[in-house]
């Protein structure tokens, strides 16, 4: 299946139901008023989901109209848990060598994670708002999932069983406000504003073979400005979603709609590019002595998607433009 | 006016008014649906509540009934957003002095602060639960305020007027978790489990000239099985509330219900004790050269309480005990 939130006359969106070619969508509210009610009562509305998004698939169902992603809203534009992996290991080796960092304790043992703020996640198409250009402006193209409530002290042998639903993120980080709160180790607050996410969130079934070992085995295609950026493969994640997911549930439970995200996908292979600016201006440095890379401009834009084998971008695109913020008068 | 959350039929609780010397409550699932519906609506409710308020204060009312604390889940169970500052200097100083570690950058001029996770928060009677003491199982006694919408880039002279309720919390933390967490520089995930808050949760003016500078100028009594703690001042945070609050916002709106914490209260007079173990702990260290004091065991009790100038417990009182944390069977 494949969920969206779309703008409507109420301030946090009206959920869908979107067929499997993006074409038309179905307002799903008498089964759950949010994408996130969807997920937190799972086994009382998935059968009768998977009933309309069948009849959509395949009949001219009367109420469905045609799905316009610009007016879609992140899948679930606000939830009571946002946390973020850094789990592909060749983006910190990059950052380590590039910038003579040491080396994070275990990183390769233990998944790297931080706790975001999932009060405010923006739309696919949702300006990038930045009030200064001086913060060092970056995207980083992840792969995320949404989790059912997942119960304290699940092993990652059983996680997986509570994934619902798949999604692309951007990131947003701002660089230069980054090193200073990494320094105090309470980790990131002002980096990381408002995350964005693809217009679609499709269950785990809809990825066919690419969804294997908790893992997304699709490139992420990143361009920027209009030119590629990257399109490293999301199956070279160190740890699984299943490991993330157990990590994070050990001393607590993680209630029902928390998004998990794989952090920037990063790949080996250098001529496959990257999914953040930041992992770029390391490559330079450490492939010629110096940054040439600038971090993003206003008026500049980012684009991500991901495609199956036949060239379905199955979770659609963000295409995100930043602007610069103009504090209001209070 | 006094607001608290009772366990009922609904998984969430049911919203309360409950009267100045908390013994009456009163439903207010008409005005809004839960605590936090009523903080992003409050320029519609206000006026309604306060009038009920006063009624529920002066006059009987029939649909009131006894206030139970005992009843009482958190004042929000769960909301969209949990941020924690570090904003007691002593606290640092104390750990730094003990334990070699290096001063955290700025901490003077840039108030700490870490994510926490808003989507599980527990009642001032909930058990602490753990899966084991090898965790350092330890509490924080704290100031908390929650706010209504802060716009991005809210400065710190304005940030108070979106200041709703206060409360106090207990940032229940697994010291042997923390330290390697800290050095990734990503921030706390483990080693903060679910944050407990006090029965009550009330407006700035319900604390008279407590409340000032962005400060609860009151003491933080905290009781261990039984045995006085310390009872360290509010009034000593080196940032206020109002600093917290702008610091969070430099890039990013904060959603209507956002809880803020002040961090451990802690004071440079030694005589008037801790609100957590580890800086006991600290203190052992510097003054004997060895840590005399073990973290909680199953079993073991925390309370926590502030009084009006009166001897009005003001929040209520928190009250928790450690249990062990059975994993499932999955």
């Amino acid at each position: 299946m494949k969920l969206a939130t779309l703008k409507c006359d109420q301030a946090n969106g009206c959920p869908v139901l979107v067929s499997q070619d993006q074409q038309r969508a179905i307002r799903i509210d008498h089964l759950a008023p949010s994408v996130l009610s969807a997920i937190a009562n799972w086994r009382e509305v998935e059968s009768e989901l998977q009933a309309l998004y069948k009849q959509l698939n395949t009949a001219e169902v009367e109420s469905s109209f045609a799905f316009d992603p610009e007016q879609a809203m992140a899948p679930l534009p606000r939830t009571w848990q946002w946390l973020d992996g850094s789990l592909f290991l060749s983006h910190g080796e990059l950052m380590q060598l590039a910038f003579n960092l040491e080396p994070i304790e275990g990183a390769d043992t233990i998944p790297l994670i931080y706790q975001g703020a999932g009060d405010d996640l923006r739309g696919p198409r949702a300006d990038l708002e930045v009030t200064t250009e001086e913060h060092g402006i970056d995207f980083e193209g992840e792969f995320a999932v949404v989790v059912d409530e997942v119960p304290m002290g699940t092993p990652a042998d059983k996680a997986l069983d509570y994934v619902r639903l798949v999604m692309i993120a951007n990131d947003v980080s701002l660089r230069a406000l980054a090193p200073r709160e990494m320094r105090t180790g309470f980790g990131f607050v002002q980096a990381k504003p408002s995350t964005a996410f693809s217009p679609v969130a499709v269950t785990p079934d809809e990825l066919g073979a690419a969804w294997k070992d908790g893992r997304v085995h699709l490139d992420l295609e990143i361009e920027w400005n209009g030119r590629w950026f990257g399109n490293p493969n999301g199956g070279e994640m160190h740890f699984g979603f299943h490991e993330l997911i157990a990590h994070a549930a050990l001393t607590r439970r993680l209630s029902a709609g928390t998004i998990l995200g794989s952090g920037t996908v990063s790949t080996r292979d250098r001529s496959r590019g990257s999914a953040c600016i930041s992992e770029r201006r390391a490559i330079d440095i450490i492939e010629s002595g110096e940054v040439k890379t600038p971090f993003m401009k206003f008026g500049d834009r980012v684009r991500m998607t991901a495609r199956l084998a036949d060239g379905d971008a199955v979770f659609g695109e963000i295409d995100q433009q930043v602007t610069q913020y103009k504090v209001a008068d209070a």
